[in-house]
């Protein structure tokens, strides 16, 4: 595709069906000639109650589809574009992923993008990088679905509204979805097969498209353990004959299996497979049965987590040391597996690696990538600190072991109410307390009365 | 650049310094084995009352900048992923450009990016897309800062917090900058002169790159007139032999212009102008001098407007329908200048002209590109309707002009009253009043005690 090929093909228009005349306005305002004359404005529509950001998104994006005819499994780029948040976590897109049910079509990269009136402007210029990169026939999977598993409707608050038991079978069925759509990419792209319970090896051509280390998202790392245990039942449902791609009748984007040669590498497929975990989920995938749509029980869980102990240990624990001592880092978290993974495996270890990456934000838009670590290039900068055998030595690991403050409980709920009484304050002077903070850090000084916040700035050590 | 590359080359991590020990939390809560053994937890950190979502970017992103003693003048996009919202639109990005405020850079592409935890990853996605594309070295220009003039700071209400004055400054600067960046774009690229203020001529192959039509982001019509004014100002201090671009010492991204050429075209440049709007600027040009930095004067801005009246009802005026007749569109302002411009001039007319856009969001980020009308594409689906001599027949323009319900005032405010009371309201059930909508139209039919929200649609006609 050349950089020429591409633009704007259709617009479609909303606009409220209730509108004053400006003329009128200035009669009420008591300010002839302000209005028409003076801004050159002739009418005003407005919104009723039933109108929000949500309902005249899912008019506009129908009424396009249907004038265009537009076929949705060929939509591989949406965002939306607004400053009128209902909500301050889950995105206006997610909702009009419901038009992409039927189709069944959620492989659909983009959220929302926001900066007052010029979201529209970010959206498109987004859209257009998107077409101009590999992206759009790349190997990143995505799987984008309207759900209210987590999300923060309530805008005077800064706490979210969750449906925990939702948000977990959203966070697995997202997984799985995602991790199907990448084999699938890559076997259509490379015809390699993707695993990632093969023992680590050292890295180099291969029949295969091995996964050395996977980074995931990370609320509490229980989850990402049991995370790990799925991805490797899946890998064991590939080696059942004819089921390497179980929902491949679900494919989307017009990839296409090919059954034979698929079904010839499943015995090279086993032989790769860690041999303790293979007869350990052999066991246990005769107990479950092949059927992929089954949700795991509690005890076929604690099962896959068992037997994927140690491959789990050399595979995704380094990435979790952030995410075990910090807590849910929510938008950060995924990075902040990906930058201890980093900071724990020794530099010589890492060259060449290829890293499964899992991200999930709840509404819920969730992709799956792989990053190789580049075979020569000096880690020092993305590390933060020379490579070293020791990588406790790291300056970021040494301050978040040594240099941390910790709390009484009491005392952590005393700053939670704090921050609770002064959300959405102003004018609000917040009391200093530079022990809170580590050195050369920012803090916030003051919010005034038309809410305009000002920083300082440490010093450095 | 090939698409094997780019990647990431640096990590910075930021966590707060306070914590406590979940075994702690345990024993607070009563639930001994819930998050060590549960969760897999070990601690939880906790931001203080100083540390909000700008003050962690801003120490995040310094930290970096000052570790790999990275130039600024370089970098060329930045973007926030983050469900952490203090403003529903302001973004993060504009409070972290105050970072380069020193050198000057202000052309830095991307906003902020939402939907829960997956903000970083959509972040990373838009940033490799960009890399990819041809956007980094093209004829986009961008000018983003941190500016405090119409923002959305109180969670609680749906209204914005206005500075009018400032906000007025605002787009008058970014719409001199953009406009400034992207004639040396455009200079660097293929030296060729920009004008906005030649007459409409048949396109074609020219010493310049000419303007043929122009949108600009419309909160009130009368300010796109003195925008334009503006532009046709910057291109007549342009003739001034030295000052083509004057701010040309603050050159970013390593343009640089080439003296000589740029001057001695100005010849020709001037008599690409219109005779007209020539005469009567050089007068007021005069009288103004040619100081760029200087405000114009309410007197000056209503002889720019009366001088471009003729030149502004040809190349400007068609893409103000929606914006004169609906009001301020916001995020949609533009495009709806765009849908306007494309339903008013006749399709033979439009045929390889290059429209002119440009964009503006305060906090504040502001673009501006330009777009080529396809030599031969029908616009038929862009435009919602075959070519017609009389665009009046338009479908959109029909429903704009016959099909709205016109209110007074007072049940307006009744309206506006309702939305107020109902805002953040859960439960909460609407009443229906198709009559509010056009067919066709999703509407809000509830929202539950979960902040949930579900949406009809009314039968099309």
């Amino acid at each position: 595709m050349s950089a020429q090929d591409f633009g704007i093909l259709a617009l479609e228009v909303y606009f409220p069906r209730y509108y004053i005349s400006q003329s009128d306005l200035e009669v009420a305002d008591g300010c002839p000639g302000k209005y028409v004359k003076g801004l050159e404005q002739e009418s005003l529509g407005f919104c009723t109650i039933e109108e929000d950001i949500s309902s005249i998104c899912l008019t506009a994006v129908s009424n396009l589809v249907r004038r265009l005819n537009l076929d949705l499994l060929n939509v591989g780029f949406m965002e939306v574009g607004t400053e009128t948040l209902i909500d301050k976590s889950k995105s206006t897109k997610t909702v009009l992923m419901q038009l992409f049910e039927a189709c069944g079509n959620f492989d659909v990269e983009g959220i929302d993008v926001k900066n007052a009136c010029f979201g529209g402007t970010a959206a498109l210029f987004h859209a257009l990088n998107w077409l101009e990169s590999s992206a759009w026939d790349g190997l990143r999977s995505h799987h984008v679905q309207h759900k209210y598993d987590f999300y923060k409707p309530d805008m005077s608050s800064e706490y979210p509204t969750v449906d925990g038991h939702l948000s977990l079978q959203c966070y697995r069925d997202a997984l799985i979805q995602c991790y199907r759509k990448y084999k699938r990419r890559v076997w259509t792209k490379n015809q390699l097969p993707v695993v990632v319970s093969a023992p680590l090896k050292k890295p180099g051509l291969s029949s295969l498209h091995n996964i050395d280390y996977l980074c995931f998202h990370s609320p509490f790392t229980r989850l990402v353990r049991k995370a790990y245990g799925w991805l490797v039942m899946d890998d064991m449902l590939a080696l059942h004959p004819g089921s390497l791609f179980p929902d491949k009748e679900a494919a989307t984007n017009g990839s296409v299996i090919d059954d034979s040669i698929a079904e010839n590498d499943t015995n090279n497929l086993a032989a790769t497979i860690d041999d303790q975990v293979r007869t350990a989920f052999t066991t246990i995938v005769n107990g479950v049965g092949a059927d992929p749509a089954k949700q795991p029980t509690r005890d076929v869980d604690i099962r896959c987590m068992e037997a994927t102990r140690s491959l789990f240990s050399v595979k995704v624990e380094h990435s979790l040391v952030f995410a075990k001592h910090v807590g849910n880092m929510y938008t950060a978290s995924l990075y902040g597996c990906l930058a201890s993974l980093l900071f724990s495996v020794p530099e010589l270890e890492l060259r060449n690696r290829r890293i499964l990456m899992y991200s999930y934000g709840s509404g819920l838009a969730a992709a799956m990538f792989s990053l190789t670590v580049h075979a020569s290039r000096p880690l020092v900068n993305v590390v933060g600190s020379p490579a070293s055998p020791d990588r406790k030595q790291n300056p970021v690991f040494n301050r978040l072991f040594n240099q941390r403050t910790r709390l009484q409980v009491s005392e952590f709920e005393k700053i939670l109410n704090e921050r609770r009484s002064s959300h959405n304050a102003a004018p609000f002077k917040p009391p200093h307390n530079p022990g809170g903070l580590f050195p050369g850090s920012y803090f916030l000084t003051e919010v005034d009365e038309s809410h305009r916040r000002t920083y300082e700035i440490l010093p450095s050590q």
